[in-house]
């Protein structure tokens, strides 16, 4: 590393859950990979001082701020990371597009499909100028949902025929648990759907290859009043009222769970479903794609593992192989640890930081790009509107952004 | 046994995979458990006489017949087993029931709506007269299955949020897989839908007892043309033309798959898919319930095991439990093999035949009766309106079947 | 199986749990397999005529007795199937040989390895008069388990390095549970090491094509002194005293388990432990065997499963491959259902008929011979003297048995 | 973090795989847990110069030495972690706590039971003196291992029957894989058996709070002559030889695989396996635990996961709870996501210097103690010479260490 003599300076915004997991990977990455360029944990920003003060100091950031507005056009920043609630996305990464800054933003990439279409429009135009931007779908970076994707570009499932996606969570079974941001449209734009949902869609459309081009939709809120919270952290929060007053309570303005069957641009039928009540299930995101030459089975609670059914192998010997991707030419692996001892959840961020840092110090794009977030955002818009009609078939809106000219 | 003077004399009609899955169970069920009529396989009909003789020796029947009509209304016939194809079930069991002869049919219970609320009527009349009738939904009495239902109604699961169902074979990924009568409409009704997918909606509105009041859903038949057949057996078959000329080929008319999404009368949202193209699945009947208290998994390919999540437990020992459902005190099991030691597809035929044989014998209904079988050809009915209709809403039409005065 | 003029009479020593699952495998085999002979359940011993009579109706058999000695001897009787404890076997057997039967005698071979020689010896000497014997190790006929034979004979696993075996279960766990005859010496010979440690033995043999040839061993009776029993059925049974006086206790002579080191005859190094203190192991078989170029691994419990790793594979994608040992073309399964249509424990037995039946009408041997179970016998042998010599390396006695001249 | 006015200046030896682990690890601690002193990477050695100091810039060391006795001499150096091969692990010990630094020595603590005693009597003496020190035996703060322990000792699986532990690896199955420094026993000490057996023998100890008494072993090498290595790193190797002449070849001096059978001082019997010949098993620590009232199950591959079996709950729901040990009471969690998102292998090391630098910072002693470490060598020892010893029964010496008067 001694080598390299670039160095991109990170302005992370937010410091919340995601803040977390971004910093580990930014402290991480060149650590293990060699990169052209070194990120430096340049400055944090949060709204509250001593919180955000505490913040940089844990998780090692240079410095503070509370003004992301300062953030974003300071000199010496060259990567803006924006890990806010999705409300604030769009404010954040227009203005940071606008100083000339790299953008890696969260997911979902915005609220409203009006959000994400500016923002597209905003990252093509900063793009001709050299400025890259991405969103943080960190699950592509997983080692086995990226050799799902290469094994699918290779053909080795031949016709993709059925998708078969579920993301299921169980942290807001309890109707004791309190309003959070997450549960708050305004905040949120939407629950289960745009928080998880909007991964599987990515997830299924990155390693298919294939668009989804309409879905019918049923979305339900099966706890529609819910206390209001007193403090909460991650996706952990207590209620209010502790102290034995019945607690106030406020309106839920999401949706728990979101449930659509959707076709895909190369034909395959394609299911999926998110959910904040599946009881025990507590980050089941599940895919399951069948070609007409073979089937691929992930699940993001054993994420080191990749099953494969290759039918083109004698029909006696032909099963599901539990592949354990910890190589080291599976994706990403050369870098870690010898085979079988596994990776977690983090890592996937510490490989998408990784492509981030690579593609900006060689001048390429990286991917997600916000136009790919659009699209999700566009089939979310979709599953919504074909709720609102009785689950009739609704086309996906084409994304139709016109590059600068 | 030597204390049981009365005997069920049965009469079956096909010899197919059904019959000798029948046969097997038949044969069985007074071995095993004591019951209070003992079942006589007293006569097989079959429309191929030889084929039908050297059934009739190899499955073990006192006798044979190649006329049906003869079968169900000879007197020294007590019960008609229906094991053809779906469009002679009404024809079939409307003249047994006529003659006064109890009916066991096996599923689907009919081709159409019609026939179903026609077989429905005419049980229901010949109920008065104390002639019993029931459909074949085996997969009721797999002993999980059967626990999965205990639980649930004795309150374990909390109120039921969430139901996933699917049934995935791969028999028919193979292109030049034949035209068998399975993939035509007028001879088997409907594909995936009314074979495999019958068997979700059977399952899972008796587990949680509740009913499916609407759905929205999408079918496709992803291999339009196909060889015609030369011969067939169970789910095998061959291609004609294999001496070099290219094959004959017909239109397939069914679906080869179908998924939906529901709402069931007690609140829950659920998804089901049935499929004959998941490439590696080969009976992979799954089911997973999420309640408020806690969730069930189940799967066919497993069916001596259920999966349990109590969500009641301490915090930090909750985890789905895998219960060898194999114990005497489980449901069918105690007539079998000590702990451990698994049973088979086969049983849930010979637990059928053991409550059908229990009921005629002390003259009470069994279950399911012809009416909950029409009940899910309604659902069928509903999913393929909502599938020619753009996916949209559509609500499952009530049996409203009237008991004769 | 009209055309089938030959027929065996069976004749069956015991009834109890053994005796109930040989007579489900008679009663099945030819309704399922096209063979050259027709097994006749022609009559079935025990002990208490009322029991005995009992069983014969309820499983099926045409007459009954209570003398085995007129059952071994009767010219209407072809072959004598021993289901006894093992303290009857060798008595038995060698009437029945000595009459001209055919025996098929259950597991193991005797009590001891000079019963098990003389069995041996006039199994040799009827051998050249015709009469065949087989001794009953069901578990090779469990397809997942052929098909392991297979793979590893055709050269697939390379050079075997590691057999790792276990046979856990857990019925006697509770103190409280009586004396069965399983725990007394004099009538089961041993405890966990002969009842269920001779399974793996033999059928890792079996599936390695090697045979044991030194062991170090220990074995351990947890629980020393238990209450006497009232009655007991299967793996079932409660003690005396239930009415509130303190039972009759005696003393366990036998191990409660037993774990061995051994070294087989082509290399490999194997580890093999049979409990009945495993608690949570109802039946759990499991077998591993790492060759130089795969594994393969069984598990009893999920029985229609075999893992399969091919290390000859790409790198990247071997895994162990989960094949559902269901389709037609594994061993045995042609007869049963469609793909993926599990099979239960007791098919075992059927296949074991069948195999068997197969080599009386054709006139050859079947296996596992006399001498291969009393191969088996040495090696518990060995471990019963290693076990009593401070766990010292122990080698298997060869079986020296000298054909008649 | 603002807060902690102590700094822990850490001294690292060694820079491959153990290096880059316990790097990691240290760069992370203080940046997830709240901890009374701050861990600073100040130094690394190693013997290249290049390549230490590129593993300096590339890990995140100050500074980097090629003198491990400066390193261990200077005052400012708290912390010596000592991550060499196990010959020159005694020498640093030693020397480090003579010169009153805190040492974390990696497993196995020696090559010889001669050093480990000399080693544990420096820290005994060195402890009275405040200086603190363990071994790196880092699987004990995998969080379900923990809960293991935590389970047992409160009683909740009864009496301990039975410990059956694997340590399942396949590096060097291709017999062209090279010579490197684990397969020479001047270097190493041992194969297997000290390399991953020591990590078995030490956690069953550990979760159960028994120790082992006695064994009876076999080790065997299966191949024994290999090419010499032309350079490694980690566990991956290449040969000499590649440009076509016949590589030079040298004796393989330790075992590749060990078995061996035990007896825990609480009455357990267990069984133990190390081996680098298992065919697709890349990291398999496998350890199962059954007790009078339950069992446990842990695969180190799914790490984040534990089987739990109470057989204290109603018998027809008892089954092996698969336990997602990934929330917020579960030891070690609170710390990083969510529910269900899961931990790797390398979170393992920075639990273990949490619990180190919350030792060192309040005085008290970490564990596991050189003396811990002492138990495991000894058993090691024991294990060495009942190979050697035809297998016979060989009781483990005491340890024996005399505090410092």
């Amino acid at each position: 590393m001694s080598t390299v003599d670039r160095e991109l300076r990170v302005g992370l915004v937010g410091y919340a859950f995601m803040g977390a997991a971004h910093s580990q990977a930014w402290r991480t990455v060149n650590r293990v990979y060699d990169l052209p360029a070194r990120a430096r944990m340049a400055l944090i920003c949060g709204r509250d001082t001593g919180k955000v003060a505490d913040a940089a100091d844990r998780l090692g950031w240079d410095a503070y701020t509370t003004d992301w507005r300062d953030l974003v056009t300071r000199d010496d920043i060259d990567v803006v990371d924006v890990c806010t609630p999705g409300d604030s996305h769009a404010e954040i990464a227009l203005a940071a597009l606008a100083a000339g800054k790299h953008v890696l933003c969260e997911k979902p990439l915005a609220n409203t499909v009006e959000e994400a279409r500016a923002m597209t429009a905003a990252a093509a135009k900063a793009q001709a100028a050299g400025v890259r931007s991405m969103c943080g779908f960190n699950y592509r970076r997983v080692p086995a949902v990226t050799m799902m994707r290469d094994l699918i570009a290779s053909g080795r499932l031949g016709v993709v025929r059925h998708v078969r996606a579920v993301y299921l969570q169980d942290w807001i079974v309890d109707p004791q648990f309190p309003l959070v941001w997450r549960l708050q449209k305004d905040r949120a734009g939407s629950g289960a759907l745009g928080d998880i949902g909007a991964h599987i869609i990515d997830l299924t459309q990155f390693v298919t290859g294939q668009r989804i081009t309409g879905v019918s939709a049923v979305t339900e809120t099966f706890v529609k009043e819910r206390p209001l919270p007193a403090e909460s952290s991650g996706l952990a929060a207590s209620a209010n009222g502790a102290d034995g007053a019945a607690p106030a309570t406020g309106t839920v303005t999401v949706d728990d769970a979101a449930v659509f069957v959707a076709r895909l641009d190369g034909g395959a039928l394609a299911t999926y479903e998110a959910s904040r009540f599946a009881t025990g299930r507590k980050n089941a995101l599940r895919v399951e794609i069948n070609g007409s030459l073979g089937s691929v089975v992930f699940d993001l609670e054993r994420l080191n593992e990749l099953e494969f059914y290759d039918a083109t192998r004698p029909g006696a010997e032909q099963g599901f192989s539990r592949i354990l991707v910890t190589e080291g030419d599976h994706p990403y692996m050369s870098a870690w640890w010898p085979p079988g001892h596994i990776i977690g959840y983090e890592h996937s961020f510490t490989h998408q930081m990784r492509d981030f840092v690579e593609a900006v110090a060689t001048g390429t794009d990286p991917a997600p790009s916000f136009a790919d977030a659009l699209q999700v955002q566009l089939v979310l818009d979709a599953v919504t509107r074909s709720a609102d009609l009785g689950s009739s078939w609704t086309e996906v809106e084409p994304a139709l952004v016109t590059a600068p000219a």
